[in-house]
């Protein structure tokens, strides 16, 4: 255990949903700080263009490395899809995204090789949780599903609701056809939606969720790289969003409780890791 | 008529719901030319804070006054609500929302006084159309409702889906127990849904487009400005939106037609008018 591991763990996503994740992180890695980004001010990513994602990721990188993060979680599918790789390059710390963990857990859960995927617009189109299954087990059959809707049905709070049931219907109908054995949930957001598909997919179906995945994952290079923080005095976390600040901390501890204290408002529009420049101060 | 007409009109939108009340202006001003601005790169405005909405309001309109339009028209509820006033008194060129105009129809078109909006949540929240009513009847009852769930829905094609039903009908309810006959869509999207919200209210209610008064709205205020566009050579209308270009072209043709043809990325985070900086390019 080095003295640099007392350094926080950074973690974005496009919004709240990735507090899921860092939910994860902390249950499997208690003593470890983090430094949380919601890009609330630009959210969604998945309905947006993989050159947009890819900027709106580094800027949100770029604003962590600045706050001297040891470690990159990016916490956001459609991230990860888009920029996981180029982050990976780029940074001169540690990056994880949701993706591979989830691959690889669904490649040890599935009997038949017949995956599915659902997730954003985004995070399909882009194919690469067809090319992080198939790198594990070439002969799989990836079948993946845009479910736009369950991200917006969710964030109402419809969880529960018939209109939800009937669209959830809609968009796995191709999935349950198609045989498949394991759905990967892949979207922050949809781990909220289990009890939904898991009704509609039927008791033979596993259903994966990255984030437990992704912290085991987290987990295994902060102790390959001697960066896990030593117990000691509690960890202090910090929270900063985009936008509102009142409404990320509102939901943030609905889902994570009094972990969410503080919440900074800052503006990371055109931040640049180069620049080491502080992100602009907004009113 | 003066030569300061031959300029474009500006309109700026969230992202593409402001082509409804483009189409709007161009059939009541056909000899008017039009510069658009959708900001698909932030898309969507109704769930974010007012400041949020204020300062990319404030950076669409600064970008198109950059490109010297004559006049600006806010096609967007949400920006309306919260920058329509700011932008109304901080540039030099007439400012025409959407919000006066609606309620204005709406005032006219009632016999009850009694008259529902539905909106964004952020449209809902800033009681922008409640005020406007009451400004022009101070009897009148205003019954809001945000109907959160109406853009994604018109988004993903399922306007005439049965979960749009549903969703629907729980979001009127509370317009039919309070016996409202007019119904204020107010949101460029909601057009679409006309037929749907229509059914659940009856043959009793009247629904208010914004869009048409807007139109008329823009046209008594450029011939008080003395800014109408002789006719003569065809106006050249152009389009610019903050993400891929390639889908606002896709979904505008869907929307306007042929008359949507080269579009523009421009990105303008960060754009001031008083810096006259043109706008970072992006690849």
């Amino acid at each position: 255990v080095s003295d640099a591991g007392h350094r926080p763990i950074g973690i974005f996503d496009s919004g709240v949903g990735g507090l899921t994740v860092a939910d994860a992180l902390l249950r499997r890695l208690p003593d470890e700080a983090l430094h949380y980004f919601g890009d609330t001010a630009r959210v969604p990513y998945g309905s947006k263009s993989g050159s947009t994602v890819r900027r709106y990721s580094r800027e949100a990188a770029a604003y962590l490395l600045s706050r001297d993060v040891k470690a990159l979680v990016i916490a956001c599918n459609t991230a990860t899809a888009y920029a996981g790789e180029a982050l990976h390059q780029e940074l001169p710390i540690p990056v994880v995204g949701v993706i591979e963990p989830g691959a690889r857990a669904a490649v040890a859960a599935s009997r038949t090789g017949r995956i599915g995927v659902i997730g954003t617009t985004a995070t399909i189109a882009s194919g690469a949780y067809d090319r992080a299954v198939r790198r594990l087990l070439p002969e799989a059959r990836v079948y993946a599903q845009p479910c736009p809707l369950f991200v917006p049905l969710v964030e109402e709070g419809l969880i529960g609701h018939a209109a939800t049931r009937l669209v959830a219907e809609e968009y796995l109908r191709p999935l349950r056809e198609m045989d498949v054995d394991v759905v990967i949930l892949g979207c922050t957001h949809y781990p909220l939606l289990q009890d939904v598909v898991a009704g509609i997919m039927g008791p033979g179906v596993r259903l994966v969720d990255s984030a437990l995945e992704t912290a085991a994952e987290l987990a295994r290079v902060l102790e390959g790289c001697d960066l896990l923080r030593s117990p000691g005095a509690p960890p202090e976390h910090r929270f900063a969003a985009s936008d509102s600040p009142l409404r990320f901390r509102e939901v943030g501890r609905q889902l994570m409780g009094g972990i969410v204290q503080a919440v900074e408002r800052v503006d990371v529009d055109g931040f640049v890791a180069a620049s080491g420049a502080p992100p602009r101060d907004r009113p």
